[in-house]
């Protein structure tokens, strides 16, 4: 599969209907993955407030991880060193254990496995990621994913805004900074990652209100603010919409805001994600550079090994 | 007192004695606080591991917090919108609580509290917010934070190589993006806040091994690379060494390397979060830009508030 049609996969993989299964009482969760297997655990764990959630990105687990822990391996590969690490850390600590790849080395572990489609870069597999922790915690009413298909399919049809927003970071060659909000700072950093390894440029993210108490200043004072491209999420509400549009003017910042289709929270978020996706892919186009090439992050993990 | 002697005041804010007092069992730490104020939390996080903590940096606490809970809430001024906002839901569920503050609408909730001295920039008081995290759950040996204090005091009698640093930076007029590493991740955004707030200048933060997974592709490949300095600590062993190295040969990016003096884990911490606060101060100096001033943000708040 192309790297295009990857990115297509996206409006199926939210229909992906594999979850984690009865689930004994756990008084925490804690989620190992790196990059693009570990966003998936980042993004729930900020619409999910039931119980606390840590995602580690690290090769150990903490003190406190134990029998009454549960916890979620993400790696789409199954070969990624931290990953491996945490989750026989995890067994030797009894916790109850959830893993979700594509096979490698976890799949091997013996342990309850949550297995996805092979043939994707790990960052165009995020629904098959995210979809277990959504079916099992969130809902599993599977008309609810059907409605955000069709909303993906719709960009599918139509990334012209997408491409438009790609044409503006690539005619000044800026820095994107993507600037969330809860609860929607993940994918900011999503988008930063995307920039990243699909469009092979730096990009940084960070979220109001947070922000507020201190990037304002540079904001406004900063050398060097042309070579960057300001993009914030529109839809939000109260004293963050006040903050987004306040910050603007006070630091007489120009923001490229980029609406969220849909109504709910999920239709809002898996949208988000997926323009992301298309403007990151579009830069890469223009760039004319692979969108699908991960050859320097190869070669490091070769080194590491040797 | 002037900023400079604020944060000279830091070798003796590493001997603040103040703790938590006796605490009730608790399942989980929810520690709210914003900017200057909230950093110390996020440090404490990332050293303490015998129960889950979250940082909310937001003005509602997650559902899970209930009479288990430990909540700390922590804002400097005891005026930070966000920080009230949380410890009066916190008041509501029957969290056991803890405040740290010089005044404010905070000390008047009828909660323990820590009074902190007045008369500081919350970033510049820093000791004084992280101390009764380290007093209550790390150490409380006296003789640890003199030993601690007498390594701040050599930084205060030469900083030179923090300003050729802040030399560096500013020369090429450049963007900071400072590298930390697990347990110095949430040292690398104290920085970035540091040049944020102080330097005036824009910044960013991220850590090994996560930034592997993204950053090191733009690292290699993308434009704009020369208007970025890339800061690492030094210090790291293992898998973290190997990776700083190997990222910086397999990217071709030259690394400006800070290293900490200090044998322990805490001497590093207290060393490298000073060095930070000299570099990000004598680039403000070479910018005859006053460090102190934070007037874009008090217009914010003035703006939010009316």
């Amino acid at each position: 599969m192309n790297f295009e049609d990857q990115i297509r996969d996206f409006s199926k993989q939210v229909k992906f209907s594999a979850d984690f299964g009865k689930l004994a009482p756990f008084n925490n969760i804690i989620i190992s993955g790196m990059g693009g297997s570990g966003i998936s655990g980042n993004i729930f764990s900020e619409i999910y407030d039931k119980a606390p959630v840590q995602v580690v990105s690290d090769y150990n687990l903490p003190s406190y991880a134990d029998e009454n822990t549960l916890f979620i391996g993400i790696s789409y590969s199954g070969n990624t060193e931290e990953t491996i690490s945490a989750a026989r850390e995890a067994i030797k600590k009894n916790c109850q254990i959830r893993l979700i790849t594509s096979g490698g080395i976890l799949s091997e572990l013996g342990q309850e496995t949550v297995i996805v489609p092979k043939g994707f870069q790990p960052r165009a597999a995020l629904g098959y990621l995210l979809k277990p922790f959504l079916n099992t915690f969130i809902s599993s009413d599977e008309s609810i994913y059907a409605d955000i298909s069709r909303l993906l399919l719709e960009m599918e049809s139509d990334n012209s805004k997408e491409k438009e927003i790609a044409k503006l970071i690539f005619q000044k060659n800026s820095i994107p900074y993507v600037l969330g909000f809860p609860p929607f700072r993940w994918v900011a950093y999503r988008w930063k990652t995307q920039f990243n390894e699909n469009s092979k440029i730096l990009a940084f993210s960070s979220y109001f209100p947070e922000l507020d108490h201190n990037d304002a200043i540079p904001m406004k004072l900063t050398y060097g603010k042309d070579n960057f491209s300001f993009l914030v999420f529109g839809g939000s509400t109260g004293q963050i919409e006040k903050r987004v549009r306040y910050t603007s003017e006070v630091t007489s910042t120009d923001f490229i805001t980029v609406e969220p289709k849909g109504k709910t929270l999920l239709e809002k978020l898996f949208y988000l994600i997926h323009a992301g996706d298309y403007i990151s892919y579009h830069l890469a186009k223009l760039r004319e550079i692979d969108a699908e090439d991960v050859s320097v992050i190869t070669e490091l993990k070769d080194r590491l090994k040797s």
